[in-house]
C-alpha cells in the first residue's frame, strides 16, 4: 500500500492520528524535500515521529519513483506531503503511477492553505480561482495572472495568491531552483530557498496596477483593495493583517510562508467584522499633533 | 483558551495529534452536534479521545453561547467540528463573540470537503464559487445556484455542489429540522436527519436543465456533461464516480455523505487521467449482441 499523507501546516503534532499510525507501520517513508517548510526541519518530524524520513526532492520524485514504488504492493510506503496530497499541486502523477503499477494506494487528508486561509474570516465558498504570484526577474514579468483577479472580483469572488513557487502545501515557493548559468552549464548547484513576502507581492501588484493606467486600462483593483496578508497559517506565531494593497506592501508579517488575499469586494458584514480583529492599526501621531 | 479544533472527514482518528492533546487537557469539550457526521458516532469519539462530549446544537451555539464561553478566560475549552472550523460554514460568530469577552481562541486546522474534494484528480486552484443544492419541496424550489454553475463554467472552473444543508464539514445537511407543521405549532420536534444523495442532486439539476429549455433559454449544462459523484471522502470505504450528469441519476455510491462536482468544461490532460481511474463502467451488453 502506498499511504500519500498530509502533514498539515504547522508543526510536526499537525498529522492526523490516522496518519501517524500509518508513518509507524510503513517499512520506509518519504518526505517531499521540495515542499518541507513546517515551522520545524526533518529531524523534529524524525524524532517526532520516531521514524527515519527519505528525502524525496522533485527530480526523484518525477525521475526515481521507481525506488518509491519498490517493494509497494508488498509492504507499505508513505510519502509525506506538507499541507494536503491534493492541496495546490495534486500528487496526481503518482498515483496515477502506482496505479499502473498494480500498487494501491490510500490518501489520508489533512489541512492546507486552500481551506485553511477561511481562518482569516473570509467566507471559502466564495473564493474563485487560485492564483500563484511568482518572482519577476529583470526579464520575465508576467502579468497574465491578474486576469483572474479581475475575473473574480467581477464576479464578486476572493482571490488566494499563493506567492513564490509551487508546492503542495498550498504555498508557491522557490526551493532547489538553479541559476540560469548553473542551469545552462547543466552545474547542478542550487539556489538557497527563497521565499516571496507579502510585501513583495504586494509591490508586483501595485506596479501592474501602475503599467495598466500607463496603458489607459482601468486596473481591476487600486491601491485601496481591500487585501488580507496571512504568514504561518496554522502555526501558534500565524499572523493575520487586513488593509489595503498599499499597506501590504509595509506590513510586518515576520517569517514565511505569506499568502495573500485579494477581496473580491462586496463583504458579508460578518466577514468585515472577522477582518476588523486583523485590521492594520492607523499610524501614531508620534509628534503630538 | 478556546479551542476550535477540526475533526477532519473520516473516524475518530482523523483528529490531528495536536487536536487530541488539547482536547485532553480541556476541562469541557462540545462537540458540535449538527455536523457530528463522521462515519462514527459521539460514543467512538468519547472512547478515544477519552473525554465526555457536551452536545452543542445549533440553537446552543446561537443562544446559549455563554455556557461554553463560561471560565474559558481561565480554562481550556475545546469545540469540535467535523472537517474544518473554516469550512463550508465558518465558526465566525463564535470566534467574534469570544473575542468581545476577551476569551482567547485557538484554531487547529484539519482536512475538510472543500479540499479533500482534490482527491477525485480535479485541480483544487480551477474551483469556482461553492454552491449548495438544497432538498426541493412542493413549494419551494430554488433555481439561482445555477447562475453560479453557469458563471463557473463560462470561466472554465469546476463547481463543488455541497448537498442538503449546511454543514461546517463542508456537507450540507439536515439535521434537527422541524416540519412545518411542528415549526407553526411551536413544537420542538425533529425530523430524523436526511441526506442528499447524489442521485437526487443530479435529478433536480436535470429538472432545471429541462425547465431552462422548456423557457427557450440555454442551459449551462446538459445530461451530458462530466460530473464526479464523491462519498464518504477520507473514510475508508470512499467511493468517487466520475460520469455524465445523466449517469449521476443512477450511479450507486452508497451511505452518506454525498458530494457533487460539475466540472468546467476543459480539463488539463492529467485532471482526464485521473476521473479515468474513477469512470463508471458502460453497462454490459447481457444479452450476447
Amino acid at each position: 500500500m502506498l499511504y500519500l499523507i498530509g502533514l498539515g501546516l504547522g508543526d510536526a503534532k499537525d498529522i492526523t492520528v490516522k496518519g501517524l499510525e500509518a508513518v509507524r507501520r510503513c517499512s520506509r517513508v518519504y518526505l517531499e524535500a521540495y515542499t518541507s517548510v513546517l515551522t520545524v526541519g526533518k529531524e523534529a518530524l524524525e524524532e517526532f515521529y520516531g521514524r527515519k524520513l527519505i528525502l524525496a526532492d522533485r527530480e526523484e520524485v518525477e525521475q526515481e519513483a521507481d525506488n518509491i514504488f519498490k517493494d509497494a504492493d508488498v509492504t507499505d510506503v508513505a510519502f509525506l506531503v506538507v499541507g494536503d496530497p491534493f492541496g495546490a499541486t495534486t500528487h496526481s502523477d503518482l498515483i496515477l503511477r502506482a496505479t499502473k503499477l498494480g500498487i494501491p494506494y490510500q490518501v489520508i487528508h489533512n489541512a492546507s492553505i486552500m481551506n485553511a486561509v477561511g481562518c482569516c474570516g473570509l467566507q471559502l465558498y466564495k473564493f474563485g480561482e487560485t492564483v500563484s504570484i511568482v518572482f519577476w526577474t529583470d526579464t520575465w514579468r508576467p502579468e497574465s495572472f491578474f486576469d483572474k483577479v479581475k475575473k473574480n472580483r467581477e464576479n464578486g469572488m476572493h482571490t488566494l495568491c499563493l506567492l513564490g513557487n509551487k508546492s503542495p502545501a498550498g504555498w508557491y515557493i522557490k526551493v532547489k531552483e538553479q541559476s540560469l548559468e548553473n542551469l545552462i552549464r547543466g552545474r547542478k548547484i542550487y539556489e538557497p530557498p527563497r521565499y516571496m513576502s507579502v510585501n513583495q507581492a504586494a509591490q508586483q501588484l501595485l506596479e501592474i496596477v501602475q503599467n495598466q493606467r500607463a496603458r489607459g486600462e482601468e486596473p481591476a483593483i487600486t491601491e485601496e483593495t481591500l487585501c488580507v496578508g496571512l504568514a504561518r497559517v496554522g502555526a501558534e506565531d500565524q499572523k493575520i493583517a487586513a488593509g489595503t494593497l498599499e499597506q501590504m506592501c509595509t506590513v510586518r508579517l515576520g517569517e514565511p510562508l505569506h499568502s495573500l488575499v485579494i477581496t473580491g469586494g462586496n463583504l458579508h458584514p460578518l466577514e468585515m467584522e472577522m477582518l476588523s480583529l486583523f485590521s492594520i492599526p492607523e499610524p501614531q501621531n508620534t509628534d503630538g499633533l
